[in-house]
């Protein structure tokens, strides 16, 4: 089975979301088959690269929020990465594109290293005290955490076509698939859950993917193949 | 969306049926979407590694044919795949185990090397005179022409567990699927296509998968997420 979840660097409930997804796989007897891809999606998706704001102003300015709102609203999200065993910084946090993390997040996909850059790129947007956002050296050294070629993905970050399209497909599927928030799961392309459910949540979907699985569409009869009694042509 | 092909690099009906299917692929208008996977079938699953035979005493032996059956069976399979432009050699290959195969195209899908390899190892068991099934180092080879680290392949290769498991569960999962023989395609986990249909059928394949993909069932109602109003938890 195949899961894909779409989400962003820079939001707090895919963070918040992932952990407790993650609580129910490793409880699924079958996680072992079980496969986790990162779709690409951006909340904030025309933002300029050199438009980097502290996140309590960003959600006072853009959402209208009082700062005391602003400050409840991330007091609540600490509190709830702090029950998934997550650090979570709460103050001081900046705000910026992420289109340049998901590219890089294309790259180690390629490279098999997108668990492992995604769950560095979080921590530090999360928790960590240097931003991500000013400078690509951050974005590099944390490429070569994850097990990357430093080069090359400094090579990536220099070039702002490379991956480019990959990050606006997954934003399209998205849209296609009748996403409008993130994070949101889809599992082997039959089910979809939205949004940091409690873990009991993704649980259920699990065992429900798993199990439920509706029989393939046959597309055609047989034709030439190959199986335990040789290679033929069927008749059909 | 996503195209899974179980197929066996002993398999010549996969060799053909893979061109036939790329042929489709490299027509249809959105192919820069389409991702596709290989899946382990082992055609002769139970094999030592160590019992090697030439193909045409293979198939006089397992499957009773006469001499002249056998080769009449090669020199169509050597004539479909010089329709497709591949290479054959109908006379002189060997036919053994190709589990270590399939485990090394596991260990290559984590680096992101999984086709390349793919591509190698048919291109080198059909169509190339030093064998694949006698040496490990003529696989350590193919590996690093695929651009994996040659030092790793060869530690896959010498540890018989590694990548086992993975190998096994691309079986399970085939049969589960209902596929008795292969090459056998599965589009976005909908619908299916068996054997090496001609490129017009994968052509209505990919139209149809991609056209007609039903709405995801959604599991349970909405809950926290972020969106392009912000963060919240949604009114149920």
């Amino acid at each position: 089975m195949r899961v894909e979840i779409w989400s962003d660097i820079a939001c707090p409930w895919c963070y918040v979301g992932k952990a407790r997804f993650e609580k129910a796989l490793a409880a699924f007897p079958h996680r072992e088959r079980v496969e986790v891809v990162h779709r690409s999606f951006e909340l904030d998706p025309g933002r300029a690269k050199d438009d980097i704001q502290p996140v309590i102003s960003m959600l006072t300015g853009k959402y209208g929020m009082s700062e005391a709102q602003a400050e409840a609203g991330e007091d609540n999200l600490g509190a709830q990465a702090a029950a998934e065993g997550l650090p979570y910084r709460t103050r001081g946090r900046d705000h910026g594109s992420t289109f340049d993390m998901h590219r890089l997040l294309h790259f180690a996909r390629e490279q098999g290293r997108q668990v492992e850059l995604l769950d560095l790129l979080y921590r530090a947007n999360f928790a960590e005290e240097r931003s991500v956002f000013d400078d690509d050296e951050r974005l590099v050294e944390l490429a070569g955490a994850a097990g990357l070629d430093t080069g090359a993905a400094r090579g990536v970050l220099a070039d702002p076509q490379a991956y480019a399209d990959e990050v606006r497909a997954d934003e399209r599927e998205a849209a296609e698939l009748g996403a409008n928030g993130v994070p949101f799961f889809v599992l082997d392309r039959t089910y979809g859950v939205s949004g940091a459910q409690p873990a009991e949540v993704f649980a259920r979907a699990l065992t429900q993917a798993w199990g439920e699985r509706p029989p393939l569409t046959p597309v055609d009869g047989d034709a030439e193949a190959c199986g335990p009694d040789g290679c033929a042509v069927p008749q059909q």
